[in-house]
């Protein structure tokens, strides 16, 4: 049984606080016993198990794990609903990413060429698309019109990011007659998603309810690798590189850019080590000092005096510490984050003046043209998959569920896992080590 | 006689305050009597003319014009330096701007390859690397070193944008024995140059002093296409895109996208045109209401509520009469810009807030990824003519002038006429009538 | 009256056999009358001249040129067909080229948003569209299927090459009740165009037929850039990029680029101009020999022992004079070109080895590659001037003609004009000679 | 220790003929006792062990699996070689592949900066560079020299295919006084390395031989994902883009993209999964018909007959049973391959015609465009890894092995393993299974 028999870990000690191993096993809404008319269809069995060993996830120490048992996702021999007779929607939230017009376009293929459902509905900006009062149309989404938005960024759904009342969106789901819906979207998404699949149970209510977790931080839980983070990168990489062209065009030339990631860094590390101009990289996971032997803007000076260039990527939420909270949250629910590359070019321009070194400094903030860019290739296998997988989890019954890639299986995982924590970079790791190595920052620090 | 023939206007009423007909005639710095050891060449006669009908230029009125002669650029069959004795120095001022390393490359290589002059000197930093008291190193540029620059985008040699008094750097060109300077810059770049070659002129060197424009914003007089421009719109075309997915990725979605262009709207006008998307285009030379029957914010309000998204493009000098001036000035001497994108999404917030309609306002600055990328194929081609010209010129000892393309042809223009007047999108013209056609933004306003 | 007046040229010995001073004057299908009721336009004057020095379309010497009066492109105050009866139709034929969707999209959105025409037809792959037995379905394009179609390559529309007879193409634009007919094609589309257009007049049948000339080899008469010209050359200069990344990573590398050019080496010159690492460019316009003193294959053995890589391009119809004519046309009529990239890489490996000489040979075909991708900024632009002032034409009841860029002016061109011959490069040229100083190709000759 | 503690399978019946558990224990020169002087680095412990499942490379059932136990990469407390006398070489050989400068520029950076080595040289033009007989020089590699080589595709090393006699290889790097050799190449490169280091062995000398073995193909054992595949697979993709652009340009339009894959589809397959336009996708691992119930022109004539346009996507090694075998083999010793896509097209044309079916068919062969352009971001990260962990291996004295990235983790490979044999595309797999799904080609056979 899945998420039960999770065999000790090697080395018994757990870190203290450290999660204890969680329960892997996926709600179901029934037993499948329609046979899938899926044509040439190699099936996996009957929820079979992939084993994986996990760490990080649970907070264990560095030689430690868990082996923990997950569904592996694929297409069923028997499925629950009657696909003629099913209805799914797809519904997309919060910010953009790349890649979840590939998801949207992966699900509605899937299920109305190799399952032929009644219908794939698109709500249209975000859960506002339930809610009545708004009066956003449903769009019913047919293969052809769907063949080529994988070429487009952004969403064709369109999204919103406040929230609705789990009541009122089952409401809609009833009036809806929908027996899947697929929720795109971030954490506060996927929060809402366990409280409308909770609705669901609490009313016996037969209906899928599916997450496809999208966050271009990289910072879901249990989640290797989300969506649209590797075309990131690559965007990303060319804002480094116009920083650096920028930096070296002039005397002290400083090229600063800040990149996304609001509570962990893995979009400005990965740049980092794929553009190798980076000198210095600041993330949330790693405090920030202004001053002092550990103080950033002395090291820059350092090195500013040495080369004469350098570039700084700074992940958004990198030294919040140093701003001022100011409490508000934005439409998500998120705190917003204090600007700290604000901070950063006051102190830098204060402190090379008062030292008289010439200083030239520019500034980026790439944000909305690294997540509005089509997926890459990679993105586009993976987001195939995700939406392939999905559709197979929803029609053989799944439900309070997402899809993932850990360890190069696509496995089912409960909706709780992955909102029970934010992924965030390992500080005490070989790759931020690799990160450092590249940069050389610590060379400047005393 | 170059420039002293000019025939008169077809229609001889002129525009009151019109520029008369300007003296076209290059300076030179005495006869070219080595006979060129250019292997190959096809040459040019010596000094021959091309006649062009100028208008905007002179500010005259639509359907008037004079008809100019300009000196053909191109090899000459005789010099006036001797190649083995001859050392050339380039120099790049100012912002950075897409094929700066093209037009350094042609010049290297065609002094070294085609000419073979004893060498090519890399000035650092701008005019700081004439003056000692910086301590920037000059660079003895060779054609290995410089063949695979094109690539990259920027200015190998660093740019600054201090200004340095013009004997000081007569002095420099005098100790460093240079025969030849290639100034690559800006407005405040190509004065500074006529200031020089002034100087030279009193001192009576025998230097050939030479500029070639550049300007992203596309401004420059007698100039139709500045290098770098093509490219820079190009890029952003990108943002464009980028914005428009933003917009429609959210319901009432409004995406913002700052474009260079000081006092001139060239690169927002082609980019609108290039990228249909756009449905506002502001630029300094189209006067800008916030309120009243003529108002931008009442306008996009309506369009909002028809259509539910929009894209603005902003050139940054757009509606600097509604920005407070402070008086400062850049260290080029450039007035320091209002920032009137703040003003526009501070009273969007405000009066669509007072209306009650919902708003998600994006807002990019690509400026620096704009001006940074490496050129594209058809500014490549350009920087190379330009750079290849500048030198023909040079070595015939032709001095204050600049390279220029006129109707197709390639053409030397006194450096006077270059900096007489700042270069301006023609409000009352076909060209922005199509732009004006293609955003429909006229059908908001009252 | 335009075509007419045209004034003497400066020098009176005309070039033996050139062309005479042709007609300009383009024909009407009556007076426009009907006031027009396009928004907010600048009109232009009716039928306003503008003239233009031309000489190499008309074969005239070096020294020589003609004014010749234009009509002027752009919307008239009076309209001759009433839009709100007018059904217009677009075809396509021949090869792809990038822009094609643009200009669609153009002559749609223009004909709807600012005409109010009845219906825009897209007559499905090419001239066989016309005729019942093809059993192509027209498709009535509408501005919001047509609105993101300029981000893809091809045509939507389809195309073919077949020629049909004019008498059956004016058959079906009577039953099809059609007022325009925009005919987007190469040279020979543009004869049948002239055809149809006399079939028309013969027929007293008041419909517009405007030509669009398509060509990637830019070798329109009196067109001196035609579209999607500035996006090939762009996707070109990648191929060259490869091909000198291959050259330099082996010892003795050679890498062959083949790029289009049947009868004029118009890309594989500007491409080299674009990518300097080419150091052999061969087009149809120089004579090519193998062996001797001007022996294409010795030279590049020289250079190839002196340098160890060497990078060549060739126009596909280079050397035809060494191929065996084997007298086949394609569908289109064009005779099937030898294959001389064949001949040249088996002469290449047969002489290094008779010498003994290493070689290392890489021959890349980008030809789909370069024509099936997107325009680019550039062209975008233009294809959409195209579209809009071939429906401001069209609507003001001319015919048989084709829209064209003259020295910055659009014009309106007799169809007559553009099939009298094909445009081809100067090799007497300043053009050309930069080209081969570029290469350097001609120190390797004896 | 490493290699023998395998554990035994779940399931203990093994596949009849699947490979035994094989030894993966690393050889060594000797004890690491150098402490090393890297700065701020997070030293791994001295030959930690992670015991990874595999199965499909032991040839074993879908439901079995090994675990093995290899060694983890990093840097090592103690080296085994003194970094100031230590001096290292980098040689490239056979066909370019993306990355190939990430990884020289990695290894130099590494070298010099971290280790301060005594010297890492570059071995010209492949094995050939040992050889005193080609003349080839050394070129002593400086970090500044490299720091912008991953901008460019290919090798700046230059490489070749030939082979070498081990005995004189060891020659070369006795008289070059090497302590380590870097050998970037291919299965032929991977084997000879081998036999070099048994040479070394032979003759007791101190010399570390580390392999990073590259193919675009992606086929090496042991090996999940070579690098360069990734970029390969993007560029890939706008091949197809085009094919796909071509086929729907024209009626019963058939774009035919031929990829590279030898012995494994892995590009193909992927390609196909990243750019959903594919119809048929045809690979070595499977078998192709050409005619019959399982024939593959009669099943793409059904499609053409249905949709009117088909994108089909051919690994070069695709159905070699049905070419002619010559039995000759390249410079590196692999079989020419035959020529299946003219056999291909000759009999779909034939076919087409007989059955009286209109074809347009386009054949894009984009080999050297694919290989030759830069890593995109993601095969960066990667090869600046594999570069870094190759030095750290070295300089602890480790020899014979290849670095590799297993399940999330960077190992260290015995040279046996990785040439043992190639990898293939498992038939009968999700991923396999998914790729058919995707082109649903299986529809169209009978």
């Amino acid at each position: 049984m899945p998420g039960k028999n999770n065999t000790p870990s090697k080395k018994s000690a757990r870190k203290k606080g450290a999660m204890a191993a969680p329960d892997t096993t996926i709600a179901t809404l029934g037993p499948a016993k329609i046979p899938s008319t899926m044509p040439f269809s190699r099936f996996v069995d009957e929820d079979p198990n992939v084993d994986i060993h996990v760490r990080e996830e649970l907070d264990l120490d560095q030689d430690e794990s868990l082996r923990l048992y997950f569904e592996k996702a694929g297409p069923r021999k028997h499925t629950y609903f009657d696909p003629s007779k099913t209805k799914c929607a797809i519904v997309t939230c919060g910010g953009l990413c790349p890649g979840i017009n590939d998801v949207i376009r992966a699900i509605v293929m899937e299920a109305h060429h190799n399952y032929k459902v009644a219908a794939t509905l698109g709500i249209r900006f975000g859960l506002e698309g339930f809610m009545p009062e708004y009066g956003h149309n449903v769009w019913e989404m047919t293969p052809s019109e769907v063949s080529d938005i994988h070429l487009f960024g952004g969403t064709v759904l369109g999204s919103s990011r406040g929230h609705q009342p789990p009541e009122d969106i089952v409401d809609a789901l009833e009036r809806m007659n929908l027996s899947v819906v697929f929720f795109i979207g971030g954490d506060g998404t996927m929060k809402a998603c366990q409280k409308v699949q909770e609705e669901c149970l609490a009313r016996n209510l037969k209906i899928s309810i599916i997450g496809i977790p999208k966050t271009i931080d990289n910072d879901i839980n249990f989640v290797f690798q989300s969506f649209g983070f590797d075309t990131a990168v690559d965007a990303a990489t060319q804002s480094v590189q116009c920083a650096h062209t920028e930096a070296t065009g002039a005397y002290n030339g400083v090229g600063m850019v800040k990149l996304m990631g609001r509570e962990s860094g893995f979009i400005a590390a990965q740049t980092t080590l794929a553009q190798r101009e980076v000198n210095f990289v600041l993330v949330p996971e790693a405090p920030l000092e202004l001053y002092g032997p550990m103080g950033f803007i002395p090291a820059l000076a350092k090195r500013v005096q040495q080369r004469h260039h350098a570039v700084i990527v700074v992940a958004e939420g990198a030294g919040q510490e140093l701003c001022k909270a100011n409490g508000q949250t934005d439409a998500s629910g998120n705190p917003v984050l204090g600007d700290i590359c604000t901070i950063l070019r006051d102190e830098m321009k204060k402190y090379f003046k008062e030292q008289n070194i010439p200083l030239t400094m520019k500034f980026i903030d790439p944000s909305y043209i690294i997540r509005s860019v089509p997926a890459n290739a990679n993105d586009r296998v993976y987001c195939g998959f995700l939406g392939q997988h999905a559709v197979h989890a929803a029609m053989a019954g799944k439900t309070g569920m997402v899809i993932s890639k850990m360890r190069g299986h696509y496995i089912h995982l409960p909706l709780s896992l992955v909102t029970s924590k934010r992924r965030k970079l390992e500080i005490n790791s070989d790759y931020w080590r690799a990160v450092l190595d590249t940069t050389g920052q610590q060379a400047y620090y005393e």
